[in-house]
Formats: structure tokens, sequence, C-alpha cells
């Protein structure tokens, strides 16, 4: 391609709403354009990158044996309906009609379309296990479009399915997957951890995110420092150490206690530690169950836990009337008195003498202990994980980490084919059974801008060889008429040999077309002097390795 | 591929509403199903002549200089509104809002899209041309969908869009397309005409379909005999021969008529040919202004003539009411009298002594003469050709044809570009023009399935190279281990070599594979039996051509 043909001129400057540099380049550059917020233009540079990706994740799928196909993009609402998921995504779902009524969705993601079509044919266990997958845009309205092509409104995505006769033969395809990932996200230079996380709204019981370490991050996780323990904030676990083994159990007392009505205003009214206290929380489930939950004063409680322990999509905090009405005061709230569920973080267990609240205004409950003077109905891993807490086999502290999370894989089990009529198998006993499900999904555009995020510097992009949108930028410096030609012949030279090259034809100086090239970042440069023609030789530099190297011009044309 | 591992068995019966066989074979060999009524899932056969169909069309594009890109499929409906095409394009727009009450429209062509991005950009005149193009799925809420992809809801579109400095270089790059669109559908195996037709609501003057002869096409046109002439039949044009030249004018006269109201009725009540009639229609247009359209009785009015030339986007017949309102009767209605806009045939001024109404019941005004009795405001061609008119040229007479539009490329002029502000570029003259623009579309899906229904025979599809989902179709008759290990070498020979084959391993007999290979119609069958091992030679069957050789295994896997 002669870049004086090329359509998507570099600018010099962008929106000040354009936070990251990698964003930034691929504006600058030529690579994207937002339409609306969150919806972008590919241009023919980001187009070719954003090709190659795919190149590659149909590659190595292909190679784990999963068969390309697609859906339509409009799902019928129906089959929505029949798993209630119209009800409990988490990202708002666009909707549609068409002219006779009929209402579609948009799909954010595919799994009733892929069971409404699979479900067609009357599969016996022979049939299992195969797995689908497509590459195609996903809707999903998201209150805030940020990070250009990280968090998008649409977006291309490849979403893999897989159907099995059983939970052994899903298990051993869900490694093959996860090895599959990391071969793609490999081939692609990105360095991903595979972060084991909730299942949210896909059903199934339990998920991997492959995420590549970056401030930019969405994802926030734990890892052990040996290594050994990596899982999202949203279920990590940790040991509760015991606080005060030494100390004995003392006789339980309630106190006037005029605090304000935090954590942080008991430690000053006591000038004890947080871990001393209780704090406690009322809690309204989305069918207006109110539960109690306690958990130790220095822990933050992690909602996503306490809703997949209460089975709930939804949690919101009581209200003061709420609380009054069930007979006890915000801030002074204990899990002594109230009859409604309880539910009890772990640590409850691993301090003597608690301080808690007495149910009545500013009064107090002192050396509270449990098992004691109160249990609870549930007590479980409630907890937010954070850095610095003591991994489950006691081996390791564990670190925060923040990453953006480019592919992920999911156990569905039964959930789809057991809420959706007719999803099921012939077994080799003769029953019907529903089938086991997987799924696999790769944001093909986040992929792009982590590449492009993670490959910059204060010049521009510097693309992987995976990803280059051309391998070679050829440059030719001065406008000496030999040096030229020579330039034009070398283009033409390597185009008829296959090689992808953008050649700069433009008449401009030096300096624009090295500060394009920095700016553009295609992974090797050539550059043509009169001094460099005269020894038949050409400069060749790796814009991804930064190295440069002078040799015959021979080797690109052979 | 293994067969028995291929997503999406063949089946032995459709719906009955599936009315061809191309459609019947795709959906019985499990290349397509259908989602919601004209939305379609592509299954992996399908899938993979996809694939190819899109890989030519790309080759041809990139070839004739188009760069490939993509926009996003929700359009801003702000967009729309600047070209007023919300209103005026004859498909239903689907649309949709955002959370915020944003409105979107779901692309179902995308010059506006096209044109806001590319005036985010300062051209001058050295940028100029270029072409840009996308794969994308498109939305049209047609109010009936048949003929499985034929025509869709949903479906991929090319749309590609050039943007010039001026006419001429536009025009020659019209021409550009239009072999390169012969290319394409050459390389696909695909006999298209280029059939002049209207541009509707695309704007622009002229365009033209690449058409495919078929019983199943929706489009019909005339083409002259010699060959020299092919036009849409909304838009072809022919002489109006002159009827009874020999007749002298004679004085007009008014008579009672007790006749029906037709044409045919008059020709009854008369005992005269149509043609002795002039049809008079008071059509009203969409700024509610009626308009009394008059045309030879023999011929048949072509509305969409009519409307371009009153440059308006619908028309109705005006009621009985409306007709009395004016002052005349319908069925009576002549072009006489009424003082509204007039408008005529060409063929008006073919015949001597014609016979009208009168404006009043029951009443006829004869030897009307065109010219000496009355005039209209504007005469044209507004008639509809038809087989056996005569050419332009006077040369040749028209035949009818129909066939299936797979393609089409438009000029759009500065349609576009004048009506969205910004849409220009900076002249050699120092002063901006908006620029000339042409847009150019193939449906994949309707591609894929014009070649299954050209391209099938009573037992199955007979895929071309080009588009077959496998290249070889390898099958091994009987049970014999020998054999069987003969052809699972064979088949991972072929594939280390590069071949795409569909490996038929299944435990069925000899008859079901051949059936089931006849149906899925692969370009290239290989066929292993006892006799054929032992002289180590294969048979060769070319499904396309319906040939059949023996030849040595060896030329296989080299």
């Amino acid at each position: 391609m002669r870049l004086s043909q090329l359509f998507g001129k570099s600018i010099r400057a962008v929106s000040s709403e354009v936070k990251s540099k990698g964003l930034e380049y691929l504006i600058r550059g030529g690579f994207i354009r937002e339409s609306s917020a969150g919806r972008f233009y590919l241009l023919p540079l980001g187009m070719r990158v954003q090709d190659k990706i795919c190149r590659v994740i149909e590659e190595e799928m292909n190679s784990a044996g999963a068969q390309k196909m697609s859906a339509p993009i409009l799902h019928p609402r129906e089959h929505w309906e029949e798993t209630s998921r119209t009800a409990s995504v988490s990202f708002e779902l666009m909707q549609v009609k068409d002219r006779s009524g009929r209402s579609f969705v948009l799909g954010g993601t595919a799994e009733e379309m892929m069971v409404a079509l699979v479900r067609q044919f009357s599969l016996s266990a022979k049939d299992l296990p195969f797995c689908i997958y497509q590459f195609s845009t996903k809707f999903r309205d998201e209150l805030r479009a940020r990070g250009g092509m990280l968090r998008a409104r649409e977006f291309l995505m490849k979403d893999g399915y897989s159907f099995h006769a059983s939970k052994e033969d899903f298990e051993a395809y869900y490694q093959q997957m996860s090895e599959c990932y990391f071969r793609i996200f490999n081939r692609l230079d990105l360095p991903v951890r595979s972060v084991a996380a909730d299942n949210g709204y896909m059903g199934g019981d339990y998920c991997h995110e492959f995420v590549v370490d970056h401030p930019l991050g969405e994802s926030r996780y734990l890892v052990s420092e040996d290594g050994s323990y990596c899982a999202h904030e949203d279920i990590a676990t940790f040991i509760r150490e015991h606080m005060n083994s030494s100390e004995q159990e003392l006789p339980i007392t309630v106190a006037h206690a005029a605090r304000g009505l935090s954590v942080q205003a008991g430690v000053e009214h006591y000038g004890q530690p947080a871990w001393r206290q209780i704090k406690s929380i009322v809690y309204v489930t989305d069918t207006e169950e109110a539960v109690l939950v306690s958990i130790r004063g220095d822990l933050e409680m992690n909602e996503l836990k306490l809703q997949r322990l209460l089975g709930c999509n939804q949690l919101r905090l009581a209200g003061e009337d709420e609380i009054r009405a069930l007979g006890s005061f915000v801030g002074f709230v204990s899990p002594l008195k109230l009859k409604i569920r309880r539910v009890g973080d772990l640590s409850l267990t691993s301090v003597r003498n608690f301080c808690t609240g007495a149910d009545e205004w500013h009064k107090d409950t002192l050396n509270v202990n449990y098992g004691r003077d109160f249990v609870v109905d549930i007590l479980a891993d409630i907890a937010l994980a954070k850095a610095g807490d003591v991994t489950v086999d006691s081996k390791s502290k564990l670190a925060e980490r923040r990453g953006i999370e480019v592919g992920n894989i999911f156990q569905l089990g039964t959930w789809y084919s057991e809420r959706m009529k007719g999803a099921e198998f012939m077994g080799a006993d003769g029953r019907k059974h529903p089938y086991y499900m997987g799924c696999y999904g790769i944001g093909v555009g986040r992929t792009l801008s982590t590449v492009a995020e993670l490959y910059s510097d204060e010049k521009g992009l510097r693309w992987p060889e995976a990803s280059t949108p051309f391998s070679f930028h050829l440059i030719a410096i001065g406008n000496d008429a030999k040096v030229l030609d020579y330039a034009d012949k070398m283009y033409q030279g390597m185009m008829s040999a296959g090689r992808t090259v953008l050649f700069d034809d433009r008449d401009v100086s030096a300096g624009v077309k090295f500060s394009d090239a920095d700016l553009l970042g295609i992974a090797q440069r050539i550059v043509v002097s009169k001094r460099l023609v005269e020894q038949n030789r050409v400069e060749l530099y790796s814009r991804f390795h930064e190295r440069k190297e002078e040799i015959e011009r021979g080797s690109f044309v052979s």
C-alpha cells in the first residue's frame, strides 16, 4: 500500500477525553475513529490489525476442533425469556421490535441462540462433544463507555460454545480451551494470566478470566506471592487468622456508647482496633427478604459472594425506617437479637470478646463471643480479600493486581439445557439428558486495544509481528530520483514476493516520515538513503524490538 | 474434517414452505437454519462457503484499490436525518434507543455513516479518489421474508463507497468497479448481466444491477434481442410507434357511453383496440398535489418513472370523492378539462382520433387529438416496457427476463455530500467542494443462495470449486479394515498437504454415504474401494462437472 493512497491520515492531536497512550495513538495514527460514544469505526489500518488477530484466534480455535459458524445478531426475545436472563444480565440489553411487533434482543452474548439452534437437531451421545464458535458484533448498553475499545458498547467478539455428554468430558475440554487461549495470547504477544472468577449472569459454577496486567484494567484480582493462587476479587478467599486467641472470654455487658455510626467511630470511641468490632448490616434481597449480615470490623463485605450465597441477583441496604421496624437502629445493629435470617463471615470466629451494637440507640454490647452468645444461620466466606491477607493454604500472602480481561472461559453446566425445552441428547441408556455446556469468549477490539496499550512508547505504537498492520514500513530519505526509484522498485519487488508493505511515497520531509512511522508503529522499518543505495544496502529497524541493522537489499525481494 | 464430528447433520425433509431446490438442499444438507423468519444461522458448512465467497470479493476489491474497514452497526439516527432518508428508504428502518434515550438506526445501507466518517478528515484534492468497503450485517424489515437468503431481513453485505474530486474521475472508477464485479461473479461461476436500473432511495442518477437470470429472481428486466440494450423494467424505454398515421384527424364529438370503467370495458363497448383509448388517472403526490396523468390505453403506467418525474417519494390514486371534487368521474376522466397539472406519456402523440372520457358520467369524447384538442404540461416516458416493444434505436425488439440481483453499483453524485454538512474537500482552486460519490454492494448470503439455486440437480447441490465448502469429499466403501485404513491415511496425507477434505468416517452404508455426498455437493469426490486399493488407485468424481475417472492415489498427497 502506498501511504499517499491510504484512507485515514495521521493527525496531531486528540480530544482531551482520551486518557491513555494506546488509544491516543490508535486515533492519531488513523487506526480507529469513534462514531457515537463506545462505538467505533475501524479504518483500513485498524482493520488490518483486527483481521490478523481474528486469523490467529480462528486458527487456534480450529486446531482445538472448534467449528466456525454464525448466528443472527437479532435474537428472538422469547429465547432469553426461557432462561429469564432478560432480568439477570448485568449490562443493559438493547431491544428492538420489528414492523409486526415481534421483540428482539441485540445479542450481548449468545448462549440462548446457540441452544435454540442445537436443539433443532436430534442428538445422540455419539454426536457429542462439539464446539461451535462465531465472530460477531455484540451490544452492551454500558452506563459509561470509557477507555476506547477497552469497554465499548458495540464490539466484535469471538464467542464459542461447547456441548458435552458428561461433566468429565466437559472438564477435559475446558482444560483444552484454556491451553488454546494461552496459545492464542502467546502468539499475540500478550502475557496473560488465567484468573478464577465468578460466573455472574452466565449461569454455571466457575470460570476463568484471561487477564493482562495493566493499570487501565477493570479486573482487580489477588495473586499469592508464591504464585500458586490467583483469583478475581469477586471470589478470592483467604484465612481468617485468630486475632487474640490468648484472651479469656469475658462476661457479656451492655454499655452506654455515645459514638458515631461507623466502624472508624467505634475505633475512636474505644481506642481499640477495628477487628475488635462486629459490623452488622441489614440487606434486602430481590424477594424483599431482610437478612442480617455480620462481619469482623476490619473486613469489607463482598456483596457478590453474599448474593451467590443467598441465590439472588440483587441486594440493597435496608433503610433507616426498615431497620427501626425490625427493632434496631442504624449503627447499633447486632447479631444478637433481630428475628430475621442471619449470615456471618468466617471471621466471626477469629476474635474473642467482640464489641457490637445493642440494638438500642447509643448502646453497645461488649465481650460478645461467637458460639457462646450468638450463632448465625449461615457462617460462610463473604469477605473481600485484600493485599496482605494469608492464602488458604497458610503458605503465602496475597498481593493485589489490576488487569484487562481479554478473554474468558465459563463452565455453564446444565444451566441452559435445563431451562430451555428440548435441549437434550439421547444417552447410551436410551434416555434423554440435558447436555453439559461451556462457553468461551475473546473480545477482539479489546485485545487489539490491549496490544496498543502494552506496546507503545512516548513516540507511538510498537506492533508485534502477529498484529502489525503491515510487516514493513518502507521509507526513502531525500528527493534524489535514484533513491526514490530504488525504493519504488523495492516496494514492487516486495509486494510481488507476497510481503505486506506500507510505502511512504509522500512528498514530505524525512522528519515527518520518521515521526509518522514511529506513530504507526509497524513492526519493521526499511530505510533507503543515498549512501545506502550506493552500497546496495538498506537499513532495517525493528520498531518492536528497537534494533537497527544494515543489510543487503536482496534479502527482501528474494 | 471428519464427517462424524461435523456439527449440522443432513436431514431428510424440510418444511413445505420451502419452495426452491437450492434452499431445500441448503437446509437438508446442514448449511443453514432459519432463526426467526428471514434471519439465518450459518452452520459450519455454510460458513465455509460464505468465507470462500468473501475471500473472492475481498481479493478483487483490494485489486481494484479499495480498502477494507468497518463501521458500527448502530447508526446515530441524526446522520440519517441529515439526508432525510429516514423518510425515503423503501424498506422499513429498524430503530432502537439506548438507555439514555439516544436513537439509532440498524444499518440497512451505510452512505450516511461513511460520509460522517470521511468528513472528519480535512481532505484536499490530492487525497482523492479513494474507495472504502466493509463486510457487515445489514437489516431490512421486509414485509415478507421469502426465498430463504434470497430476501432476508438480516444479511451479510459487502458495501463499498468511493469518493472523487470530479464526475470524470468517478465515471472512470465506476467502469473499473463494473469490471471488478464481473471478475468477482465470473470467479464464483455466476453468469451475470449488468442491468441499468433506477437509483430509488439511494439518491444519485443511475445504477446497474448485476443479475443472474433465474425464475426465482425479483428483478424483471428487458433486453433487446440484438443484445445491445439491457435495462430494469423500472427504467426500460422503448419507441411509441405510430398506430394509425394514415388516418385523418376527425372532428371532436361527445357521445353517450353506458360502458364499464376499465379500458377493457371500452374495448368491448366500441369494438376497437385498446390503443384507441386514452387512460387518464388522477394521482396524489406526497405533498397532496393532485396530478392528472394520461397514457395510451394499451400501455401500463410505470409509477416509478412517474415518481421520479414528479420528484416525489410516494404516489397514491385519488379517491372517488376527490375526483368528483375536481369535476370529473372515475372511469370518465379526460386530459381535456381538469384544471390541475397534467402529465402525459409519449404515446399520446402516436394515435389519431383517440377516444377518452368527457368528465361526465357515461359520456365519452371521440376523435381527440394531441396538439389540436389538448396538450399536457409534461410529455415524457412514463410507460412500462414489455416484451415485443421496439428499442429506442428502432433496430430490435425487447424480450423480458427475470433474475436475481446479486450486486449493484450506484452513481450517487453529490447527493449525500451536498446534504451532509462538511462533506467536502479543498479543491486545487482553493475552494471547498462536495465530493462526488459512488457505492457498490454485493449481498453475500444472496450470492451463496444463488450459487445453490443455479448449481443443483435432482439429487442435491453441485458447488463450483470457488465456493465449495471443502475441495474433496472422501468416501471409503465397505467395512474392510484395509480399505478404511487406506482412506484414513489418505485423509491425513491430504490434510498435511493443505487440501480441504471432508472425510466420511461414519459407520453407515455406501448408499447413505453416496446420497449424502450428492446432497452436500462438494466439488470433487474421491472414492476408495477394495478393488481400487489393490491397484493403489482411487476414483475421482467431479460433482460439479459430473465427470468420473480413476487415478493414481499419489496425485493427492504429493
